[in-house]
């Protein structure tokens, strides 16, 4: 064994110690015995601590991501929204799905006294995003509701932001104790980042206590984890957020009568923090020789360069960028030229509908920073170079159809070309939007974000919105139980208060 | 090339070209721009075409199962409540899950006008079990549900059973027919079984068009089929239903006040047509020294001996037995001899607690067939030998307390035992039921039939019950769409009818 060898073997072992550890003292926390109201009261006060300490994270968050100050700040203010958000959900309780059927020995097979409900799962393993330092990171959206729904969990901080993990996890458990919870039902691992904490990734997947894992991030990276989950003996589910291209459709009414407009407002949405978002609109159908391109030349040049998360990210940026722009059939709009180092700056590049449907995998691949892809198309009529391209997209989290003036006053020309993008996006994508831009994910009851393969592992799962919690339950259902053994919101009488279905009928 | 090779490969393709029509006939047929309504129809024709044709199936299944006629006969009505079940739930309505809020700009981020609701997915793949000719096969929960929700199927036939399948696919695709809907919504394929028939089921899960797959069975063909499913390029759900144990407790209060009523219903149970159940309990949890033991021999050799299903099985069967005789650690209180050839004869074994905890793995593995496991504890008080036990159960379907007497009531001995018998089992199993056994499972809106794995490959579904039908929807969530690309159900004054949940308030 060499000693590169020996000191590998070393970190595996102290990253398997270390996880173990970890998962043994979230599962012994006890969350799943506590009561809905208590771990809202816990999510809320989690959420205040955030917030107390909003000037000290930000810094630190922006030493380490380089995203803008005031980016962070909202971004704390989303992230304590979304822990209370969870806690009202729990509070309403209709989550829990519970359903109470009566006995009916009439019936073939009979039907016994059934009721059901969902309930924690047990360990979350949930995987940090790079990008979203305080929402998608160690108290972000999997953290959230996998705290709601009473399943403690283990963080593998993201080596982008390290020290804010451990600072954020930190105030968590402080708040926890204050509160008087369970300190251990959040537990970060993994900070130390390098070769241990990508060991410490695959050791936590591969834990026979955990349940479940919640992942955010790469395509490449969420498919090596996803394939060690379900290769277990005992496999678990795999939420993960891996990549997304996010198709928009601008119409040719709309390009007509608001290419200026259009260009702005895309330039924005994929430039913005430097384009680093799951969301950005990173593929633009738009009728050929129109205004628009020139406008979003204009427009694109003019947006400030921005360092990016990570020194590897700045590296796949410009590797995919120059490859890109290599291609016979791309030409390029924007170059992406700055005279700061490190900076990564707005790139456009266009190609046209034949072009993309000769080669549809190459033209869908997630170029993680400020960059967008025109695509040309000539004939939006039905079965046109518009429709076919439409046919072979890849899962998104989002399609985006622009189909009105800039009033928003909509463009009678277009309206069936705008139902068939709807069934096109529909297909592939979780959220369809209209004469707005993706970027930008509203917390809400119906909030979806999730897409196929590769928005999403499997395309039933949220990681946004109050469904988000069901990843992290499973259903138990009781049958002819004395009622001490039922959760109170299963017992006769409701006593929990809980909306129910009883024989059927949903009682709000 | 060897002639057996050649064989092999013009078998391969000629599966790989018929799972190709079939598919890409079913992906054609348009079930999923269809209404509820539309559907709801289509399912209770197929229902009544289902029982008009009893006779003529139930002989046909006797032929190919050698299951009882009377039990077939049952399961005819099971099926058709079944299909008329999922209709009733699409036209109720809330399994969409339609829910809407209203724009806000105050909030951070602004909400926008967001309306989700689930929608179909695509070609459902269905793997017909051997031991429900009609209640998990062509016609059986997994089709039902995804009919109900849009998905068109294709159904792989199960060898056990060819000439039933092929006959209840043509009545299924007959009564759409005559019912004006799209007959391609249900196609079967791979019922000529052989070498064929197992590449057919490989192509089908590989197919791009499939988008889930349905499947009940073994934990060894299960698994395989799980993982094509999982390293597509595109990894599709696969919602699997494999082996399961179904643990029983029998508590000491229980056992003292009713030893011969619990060994005689608990008989009745695992040898209940050939002990060929999902559900049969196949671990039992016995009070050492009782009179339960005695009880339970003289009752099991009354049951009749049962052709199995499959000459297969029959081997398989008497494999397993002959390998937990052939164990130190286990005594054999009925031998299952029977002088009927190629029968198969009730088998109970019993070892003890203590070589349960030394070897649980071994003492897990599903005997499909009638055979029970009795395990002798000494202690039911906390940290005994039977929680111990009870600590190291996989997942099953089930888990049984039998605890009160043999009128019903209660004994007060053994409450808390209940409770801890119930954490231990709600952590592994997905139905846990008091008092009866667990064979015979009521199609409910609040039924479970699911657990951990490998009673389900993910514990979070079901595959009877209402909530079946969420396995093959995904939700889409729709941001400030125009009303004339909405589905009905989320237009403005909700025109469907449908339950919503409206800014967060469930309106039933």
């Amino acid at each position: 064994m060499t000693t590169t060898d020996a000191s590998a073997a070393a970190a595996s072992t102290g990253a398997a110690q270390a996880v173990d550890t970890a998962v043994r003292a979230a599962a012994a926390s006890g969350l799943e015995r506590t009561s809905r109201a208590e771990r809202a009261g816990w999510l809320r006060a989690i959420a205040d601590a955030l917030e107390a300490h909003r000037d000290e994270l930000v810094a630190l968050a922006h030493d380490e991501t380089h995203l803008s100050e005031a980016r962070l700040t909202g971004e704390v203010t989303r992230t304590a929204t979304q822990l209370r958000f969870f806690a009202g959900v729990i509070e309403e309780g209709s989550y829990l799905e519970a359903a109470l059927d009566s006995p009916d020995a009439s019936l073939v097979p009979p039907r016994p006294d059934l009721r059901r409900m969902l309930r924690p799962i047990g360990v979350v393993a949930v995987f940090a995003a790079s990008n979203f330092p305080f929402a998608f990171s160690v108290l972000g959206n999997d953290t959230a509701s996998a705290l709601a729904a009473g399943d403690p969990v283990v963080v593998k901080a993201h080596p982008g932001h390290p020290e804010l993990s451990r600072r954020v996890a930190a105030i968590a458990r402080e708040a926890l104790a204050a509160a008087g919870g369970p300190v251990d039902a959040l537990v970060l691992v993994g900070s130390e980042g390098g070769a241990s904490g990508m060991e410490t990734g695959v050791e936590l997947v591969r834990h026979p206590l955990v349940r479940a894992v919640g992942f955010t991030g790469s395509t490449r990276g969420g498919r090596a984890l996803f394939d060690l989950a379900v290769s277990r003996p005992d496999p678990i589910p795999f939420y993960g957020e891996l990549g997304s291209i996010n198709p928009v459709v601008v119409t040719p009414a709309a390009a007509a009568e608001d290419a200026t407009g259009l260009a702005e407002g895309l330039a924005g949405s994929f430039t913005r923090d430097g384009g680093q978002y799951c969301t950005k609109p990173g593929l633009v159908f738009v009728p050929a020789g129109t205004g628009f391109e020139a406008a979003l030349v204009a427009a694109a040049g003019e947006a400030p360069a921005q360092r990016l998360l990570t020194a590897g990210m700045t590296a796949a940026f410009a590797a995919g960028v120059g490859e890109l722009g290599a291609r016979d059939d791309v030409e390029v709009l924007v170059a992406g030229t700055t005279d700061a180092p490190g900076d990564s700056a707005s790139t456009v590049v266009a190609t046209s509908a034949a072009a993309f449907l000769a080669a549809p995998e190459a033209f869908q691949t997630e170029h993680f920073g400020p960059l967008t892809l025109v695509v040309r198309y000539d004939d939006a009529a039905p079965g046109g170079d518009l429709d076919r391209a439409l046919a072979v997209l890849e899962g998104s989290l989002t399609g985006t159809v622009r189909h009105a003036a800039a009033d928003g006053a909509a463009l009678a020309d277009d309206a069936e070309l705008v139902e068939r993008a709807t069934a096109a996006l529909s297909r592939v994508a979780g959220r369809v939007l209209y004469n707005g831009w993706p970027t930008g994910v509203a917390i809400a009851w119906a909030q979806h974000h999730g897409g196929s393969w590769p928005a999403s592992t499997a395309s039933v799962h949220t990681s946004v919105g109050a469904t988000a919690i069901r990843r992290f339950l499973a259903p138990v259902a009781y049958q002819d139980a004395p009622q001490q053994v039922l959760p109170a919101e299963l017992r006769d009488g409701n006593p929990a208060g809980v909306p129910r279905r009883v024989d059927g009928v949903l009682q709000a």
